[in-house]
């Protein structure tokens, strides 16, 4: 069996190399996530970041790409815009994409989905529950009814996204807001979901759960499929008219 | 203008007649919900409880019935499966309904949406705060991001609903648990509603934000067209074979 | 690898016992279906009736069974509502299904979906071409863009079924009519599709393609878990109230 | 009562001033368009082209407008990537949206839908017959269950739309294509409504059902409410942390 080949792509800017987030991630997130990836057997992952040449997101890449990872939050904007259109075109065309995060304000995610990213959000390090409502789903299996994560940033509702093909997890948090934190969509031929644990100076991507999440997210999101530059064909007619 | 005819419906069987209910809803809840709705000057309001004739279900009270408002409890078991069907064919057809508390567990919720009513619960009084998840939606028109209800029976999630429509509410509840309070769905013709709040010791249903949503699912269910029983007919073909 | 335990059941009464049936399916379409089936290495399928113990659906046999494939016609009255809520129970609990051409008017189909069935129909052998509409969705895999059955019955919308999942396939009758001939929907644990073509006197299900669209619906709805009974637990709080 | 403000936008290039679209629309397909919605009390239309200031989408113009409807074609890569980042924007903050015909490529289309618009097509002057798939919803109210038109483009599937919230309509093509001619979503406060028919040459907003969908779909878009610039507030606690 071929390997689902998952891309880890993170921002990796100046605000990661801060020490309040080199202690947790030395590496960077990127490297964290890759790394519990390629513990599973059937999954092969590999690091990219903004920095690298084409903003690590080259159609070379792309091609040998079936589950792109994304993690973004400070410098969304420097993410180019025809970067951004490639990653919405290899979407469309089969490649799965899992947003994790901040990335609600991504470019591809803004315009996979058609929104705005809105959310309310709080940094206190609180204490949030994350259920899980899609009894039986891909991304949820293995996963207990509810499980905890001690410290984390605060994402809140109302979130803007259209309503989503299935909403996997809810999360509770401490300081009295909820949240739409796993949710599924599709877009053409891809898979795309979005996963809101993960700030950076939380050792959020450590916890074992959080990791069987994004393990079973990669492939659940691996496509059945990946089809050549979508168009709009001239047709004949099948039938006599 | 017509005014949209709403029918509240109510088991009121002896679980509803202890001290601690009567101290809150004297006349029963089914009288206090017709009677915030019949101060819209759009809805005209009665009530129908399970002891009177045909279960308070007949067809000429159904005929007589834009919206119907369900709220059962205990006595779910004691709804003839033939009324339940009469209710399930009406929502068909075109009435709309809306679900209230523990009417989840009732025959027509179960037959309408083919769920088991899943959920977890509790009886401590704890507090709940009610987000609005579906900005814009007719149903949250007026009510604020968030409200609190500082004493309620707690659902939580798995709740064993299809995927809804729209997933208007999502509720926070003190002892950790988050529930989808407030979900829509479509049937043939008709539109449902459940709304979870309304515990029969609480005086949800004098909370004026708690008034306003129902106000609300009413205007929003009034179905735009009712048909008569519906068929499978024989067609001729339109084009020639 | 464990194979995926099929069940195909069919009514199986008079009415397909007559020379026009046999000629195409001389041991019952059950029989045809589960020929198929068995040629893939991945599925083992034995078969079911309605003349059979407990109607052909005892829970011994549920037991073992991953994905049931329903037929059914003119007999859907003859099951016993035990036994329909039996199968409803059973998708519930993640038992994939699979509702074959008429089993739209079944009893599990309407009580899952909360639906009358409500379709048009015509028995006139036209040509009908089934379009795929969910590029890229696993039941579609491997099958073209459209393909002819030179004969079938004609099903037409309106279809009274909620608003799918996702509509995989959509169907052109020569007569004029179209129809969502291929839609899935999610139960609690379990998944459904529902696919249209498939009337009796027609050898549909000897059609390549037919087979590989069952084949693939097969491996979509094998549960990723099933589960024993539901219930509606009370639980503690998870946080101090 | 307030009327319904409705901008229709044409981008009106030199392709629509060929004889054989004035002899079909003189003034142009929006000023017809803008004819027939005036006819109808509750609504209150004006028209806006490319070749106005600001492209005809001016802030004060997208402030005064309650429902946008859009029609384009030839000249989609002129629309200026802020102007339709500017359209986007609106919507998501409340404004209706109706898109016609070719707007499926139309950059405000392929960005709230998340969408390459891809779909396969035909000018072959062809039948169309458009069947009611959601019997009972608001644009299909007075529609017949299918109604024709005589000659049309053929637009068929596979439609790269996400699932739709509602699937209205669905056509049947005299040569052998269908196609979701009439499908519903929401983005954020904004509801959106896509339309198939309505190719220049033909007469096609001229015909009377045409005229009744469109103006059901700009009631059903009328937004319950508009907000000013959707942002992500950093927000305190609500529970003691």
């Amino acid at each position: 069996m071929n390997k689902i080949k998952v891309t880890v792509w993170n921002e990796y800017g100046e605000s990661q190399k801060k020490p309040e987030v080199t202690a947790v991630y030395p590496q960077g997130l990127h490297e964290a996530i890759a790394g519990f990836l390629n513990k599973d057997p059937e999954i092969q992952a590999k690091t990219a970041v903004l920095a690298d040449p084409e903003q690590g997101l080259s159609e070379t890449l792309l091609d040998d790409t079936d589950v792109l990872i994304w993690w973004g939050h400070v410098y969304h904007d420097k993410v180019d815009d025809a970067i951004a259109r490639r990653v919405v075109d290899r979407v469309q065309r089969g490649m799965g994409i899992v947003f994790l995060h901040s990335a609600h304000k991504s470019k591809p995610f803004m315009q996979l989905l058609g929104t705005s990213g809105r959310l309310c959000w709080r940094e206190a390090n609180e204490k949030t529950r994350i259920w899980t409502a899609a009894s039986g789903h891909p991304i949820a299996v293995g996963i207990p009814e509810q499980f905890v994560i001690d410290h984390e940033e605060m994402y809140g509702e109302p979130f803007g996204i259209p309503e989503p093909l299935q909403t996997v997890f809810i999360s509770w948090f401490q300081g009295g807001n909820v949240f739409r934190s796993g949710v599924t969509f599709k877009k053409e031929y891809g898979k795309v979901f979005y996963f809101q644990p993960g700030h950076e100076t939380n050792p959020t991507y450590h916890h074992e759960t959080v990791q069987k999440v994004i393990v079973n997210a990669v492939k659940w999101a691996n496509p059945v499929v990946k089809v050549g530059p979508l168009t709009c064909p001239n047709v004949p007619p099948l039938e006599k008219l």
